[in-house]
C-alpha cells in the first residue's frame, strides 16, 4: 500500500512527459550503484523494523523459498545413499576435492546459455561479485585450469543453487545436491566412459531402486544425423533440444513442433523420425556405419565407431545388459563434445513415485520422469578457463540423488521397518531410585570401550520412560541396573524386541553387547 | 575511469544545491528497487561483457577472497577428523540434522550484535530478502521453534559464513567448517553439560592433538562476581569482555584498560583481578561458597553449586584430569547463560602451529591462540524464535574444526607418512602389449568382489608408468598380467612396498588381496 502510493507519487514526480530523461537518469544512476545500493538497503531495513514493530516474534519463522531442513530421519537415509555411492567411487579409486560455494560472478558467466538467470547472485557489499555455484561441473573445471592439472578422477558431492521459480509446485528446490563424478585426462578413447557406465550400473544397482536402463548415444551423432537429414547448421541445438522430449512427448507431436514451431522441412523431421526410433547395441552402431545416409557424415561415423568400442568395453565390464544405444537421446548442455547417457528406472512402481521424485533434481536431469543419472563427454570446458585455451578432456557422470533420496524416502515411509535415526546399541537404565551415580559410571565404562550408549538426563527416571525411549529411537538392548544386581555384580540384560531379559556379569558385558549387535 | 568522470557528470547534473532533493529522491527511488537493479545489473553485465573484451580468457583464475578449493590430501586428512568426530557423536547417541546455506535475512537480524555487520547478504533479484549463515546455532535454534521440537541431541557439521576482514593476513577464511553438537530439553541439572565435556575429551584425546586443558566457568559466577565487586550493572558485558583478554594480555594490561578506558575503579578492578587469578576443582567452587564476598551473590552462589554438580559427574565420566574450572574464562557471545568451556591445546609444540592453524576458526573460538572447542549453555536463544517465548533449554559445544584441521595438515607436512588421497587396494597391470580386455576383465572381477581397483586408461602402458603411478598414488598390491600368468592360470601379484614378487592362483587372487589390505 505504501509501496502503491510511492511508486505513483515518483511517477507524478517525473511526469510522462520525459522518458528519455528518466533513462538516462538511470544509466547515470548505474555508476553510483553503490550509494543507492546503501539508500536501498537502509529503506528496507527500516520498512523490516516498522513491520516488526507490533510484537516481539513479528518475523516468520520458515526457511528462505525452495529451501528445507533435513531432519534427522532424512538425514540417516540420505547417509545411507551417500555411502553406498561414496563406496562406489572410492572402490574406482577416485579421490575427492571440494569448492567454495560462491564463486566470482564472472567464473559463472557465459556457461549457462539461457539459464545464466537461474544464478543467485551475492550483494554487493564491497569486493568481488560473487555468485553462488549453479553446478559443480564449472568450479571442477575452473579448479582443473587454476591448478594446471590434466589428470583426475575425482568425485564432489554437493549443494548447488538455483533459482527455479516453478520451484515447489513441481517439488523442485532451489538448494539441492549434486553428486558428481568425472574422469579428466587425455586417455585412449572409450576407456574412462565404459567405466562412468559401470559406475552408474553399480551403484543403481546397489541402491536397488528397481529396473533401470542406461540410455546411450553420442553429440557427434546427433549432430552427423541433422546433417545428413538436411536441418540447416543453426537449427541443429534447438532441434536437439525438440528431440530431448522424445521421452515425454509422442512423435507426432515433436513433429509438429519441429515442423510448425522450429520451421524445419516436413521430410527433414520424418528422416530425423526415422533415427531416432531406433534402439540397440553394438549391432545397431554397426548397421548405421553401414547406411547409406549416416556414413555420409564423418562425424557420424566417428561416434558410431566410438559408441562400437564403448560397447566393447561395456561388455568387458559386464553391464550390457542395461545398456542400449539409442538416437532418441539427446540432453539439454551445450557442453557436451562426445558420449552422453542417462539412466532411468524402467519399473512400473517408480512411475508415481518419480514425479514426487522430481524435487530438486538438477535441470539436466528432468529430461525423463524416471531419470536418476546422467552425464557425457566435455572435451572443451577446461579450456575456457585455460589463459592460453589448453583442453583438459573430460568425461563424468551426475547422479540424480535428490530423487534417489525421494524414492528412498518414500520406501521407507511405505516399508514396515522403522527409520532408525541413532546407532545407539545399548540404553544404560536403572529400576530404582539414586542411581544417577551407577548409571554414568557404567554409561563411560560402554563409551570408553567405543559402545553406542544412551543414559536419561534424569536423577529418577522411570523404567517405564526409560524403555519407552528405547522402543521409540530402536535401540536394540538395555542394561537395567538395580540394587540387587549391583550386590551381585551383575547387570540385567533386556533384549528390547523379544522383552527377554537376563543376567550377566559385569566382565563379560561389553562382550555380550558386541555380540548381539553386531550385525552391521 | 569512465565511472569516475560518469560520477562527476551526474554531480553535474544534479549540482550542489540540491541535496535534500537528492536524498527525497533516493527515498522515492527505494521504491522501484527492481527496476533499478535490473537496470544496475545491466550495466554491470555491459561492464563485465566490455572488459572481457581485449582478450578471450580475460578473468582471473582464482576462487573468492577469503575461500579455498580443497585438494584430495586435504579432504584426506578432513574425512579422517570427520570420521573420528562423528564416531563420538554417534556414540553419545546424537542425530544429526541439515539446514539450508542461506536463511531468511530477518532470522539472523538481532542475534549477533556488531558482528551483524559481518553477514553476507544475498542480492535482492526480487523475493525474499536472503543472507548466508553466520554459525549452526541461530539455524539451529530456528529449527527447534520452527517445528516445535523440544527435546533433542544432534550435531551438524556444516560450512558458515563471515565478511570478515582482516581475513587471508591472519589466516583466516570466509567460508569454514563448524562442527556443533548440542543437547537440548529440560532435563536434570549438569547431565547433558557434563556429557558435552566428556565429549570434548574424547574427541581431542582421539585426534592426538597433544595435551590439552578444558576451562570451565559459569556466566552467573561471572555476573556475580562482577556484582560483589562493584561493577556497575551497565559496564557487566564491556568488563567481561576485557576479561576475556587474560588468556592474551597480562592482568596489569587488562586492569589498566579496565580503569583507563572502561572507567571502572581501581578497587573494583583489584577485586576482580583477584577471582579472575583462581583456578582449581571442586574445591575452589567450595571455598568460594563460602567466600564472604562471593556468596552475597544468589546468581553466582547458583553457578558455584552446579560447578560443584558439574565436576561431581565429570568425576564419573573419568575426565577430571584435564577440566580446571577457571575464573578467567569469559568468552564472547551474549547468548550463553549458564556454564561456559572452552579446550585448549597445551603442548609447546603446538603455539607455532597454533598461529598458521587460527585460520577460519570461529570468532567465539578465537580467544586464545590453542583454543579447539567451546561452548556452553545458552537458555534464552530458542525462545527468540518461539511465536509464544516458549523456552527451550540448550547446551552445546562447537569443536574448532578449521584449527584442528591445518594441525593434522601440519603433522601429516612434517611426518614421513604419505597422504593416501584413494583407497585403492590393487591396480592391476599388464608387462605386455594388447592385454586392455584382459585387465578389463580381471579388474571387473575385482570390483564386483567389492575390491578397490585401478587399472590405467590406455591399451599399452609400459609396467614401469603402471608401478611409479602405484608408488606416487600409495596402492600397496599390483596384480600383473601377462601371457605366460594368463596360460598358467595365474597372476603375479606384487607389493609395491617390499617389491616381492609371487604368483597366484586366480581362484585365490580375491582371498590373497583382502588377507593383504585387511589392516584397518
Amino acid at each position: 500500500m505504501l509501496g502503491t502510493l510511492c511508486v505513483r507519487a515518483f511517477a507524478g514526480l517525473v511526469g510522462l512527459r520525459t522518458a528519455t530523461r528518466v533513462q538516462s537518469l538511470h544509466s547515470f544512476l548505474g555508476i553510483t550503484v553503490t550509494q543507492i545500493d546503501e539508500e536501498v538497503a537502509k529503506l528496507l531495513e527500516l520498512k523490516a523494523q516498522l513491520g516488526g514493530d507490533d510484537g516481539k516474534h513479528q518475523f516468520v519463522l520458515k526457511t528462505a523459498k525452495g529451501t528445507r531442513d533435513y531432519n534427522p530421519k532424512q538425514m540417516a537415509i540420505r547417509e545411507k545413499v551417500f555411502n553406498t555411492i561414496i563406496r562406489c567411487f572410492k572402490r574406482h579409486g577416485a579421490e575427492t576435492i571440494d569448492t567454495p560455494v560462491f564463486e566470482l560472478k564472472e567464473t559463472l558467466t557465459g556457461k549457462y546459455g539461457e539459464d545464466s538467470k537461474l544464478i543467485y547472485d551475492l550483494k554487493d557489499q564491497g569486493g568481488e561479485l560473487l555468485s553462488l555455484r549453479y553446478d559443480l561441473t564449472v568450479p571442477f573445471a575452473r579448479y582443473l585450469a587454476m591448478n594446471k592439472i590434466t589428470n583426475i578422477k575425482r568425485y564432489h558431492i554437493a549443494k548447488v543453487y538455483r533459482r527455479d521459480n516453478p520451484a515447489m509446485t513441481r517439488g523442485r528446490y532451489r538448494e539441492f545436491y549434486q553428486c558428481d563424478f568425472d574422469i579428466a585426462g587425455q586417455y585412449d578413447a572409450m576407456i574412462p566412459d565404459a567405466e562412468c557406465l559401470k559406475i552408474v550400473h553399480e551403484i543403481l544397482s546397489e541402491l536397488d531402486l528397481g529396473d533401470f536402463r542406461i540410455k546411450v548415444n553420442d553429440r557427434r551423432i546427433l549432430d552427423g544425423m541433422f546433417a545428413v537429414c538436411g536441418v540447416p547448421d543453426d537449427k541443429f541445438r534447438t532441434i536437439c533440444s525438440t528431440v530431448d522430449k522424445l521421452d515425454k512427448m509422442a512423435w507426432e507431436d515433436v513433429k509438429k513442433e519441429m515442423v510448425n514451431e522450429k520451421g524445419l522441412s516436413e521430410e527433414a523431421a520424418d528422416q530425423i523420425g526415422e533415427y531416432v526410433s531406433m534402439q540397440g547395441g553394438m549391432d545397431l552402431a554397426e548397421r548405421l556405419l553401414q547406411d547409406q545416409k549416416m556414413s555420409q557424415s564423418k562425424q557420424a561415423c566417428a561416434g558410431l565407431s566410438d559408441i562400437k568400442l564403448l560397447f566393447s568395453y561395456l561388455q568387458l565390464f559386464q553391464v550390457t545388459d542395461k545398456v542400449v544405444f539409442d538416437l532418441s537421446l539427446a540432453r539439454g548442455l551445450d557442453y557436451y563434445t562426445g558420449v552422453i547417457y542417462e539412466a532411468v528406472l524402467t519399473q512400473a512402481g517408480v512411475a508415481p513415485v518419480a514425479t514426487e521424485a522430481q524435487r530438486g533434481a538438477p535441470a539436466e536431469e528432468s529430461v525423463s520422469v524416471g531419470s536418476v543419472a546422467g552425464g557425457g563427454r566435455y572435451d572443451g570446458l577446461v579450456g575456457m578457463f585455460d589463459p592460453k585455451g589448453r583442453k583438459v578432456p573430460c568425461v563424468g557422470v551426475s547422479i540424480g540423488i535428490e530423487r534417489i533420496f525421494s524414492i528412498m524416502e518414500q520406501k521407507a515411509e511405505a516399508s514396515a521397518e522403522k527409520v532408525r535415526t541413532t546407532e545407539v546399541q545399548v540404553m544404560v537404565a536403572s529400576a530404582q531410585k539414586n542411581l544417577l551415580e551407577e548409571r554414568l559410571k557404567l554409561v563411560t565404562e560402554l563409551w570408553n570401550a567405543g559402545i553406542k550408549a544412551e543414559v536419561m538426563y534424569k536423577k529418577n527416571p522411570k523404567l517405564l520412560s526409560q524403555l519407552q525411549h528405547c522402543e521409540e529411537a530402536g535401540i536394540p538392548l538395555v542394561a537395567i541396573l538395580g540394587e540387587q544386581e549391583l550386590k551381585d555384580g551383575v547387570v540385567k540384560l533386556r533384549v528390547v524386541s523379544t522383552r527377554e531379559e537376563f543376567d550377566i556379569h559385569r566382565a563379560d558385558l561389553l562382550g555380550e553387547i558386541r555380540r548381539r549387535t553386531s550385525e552391521a
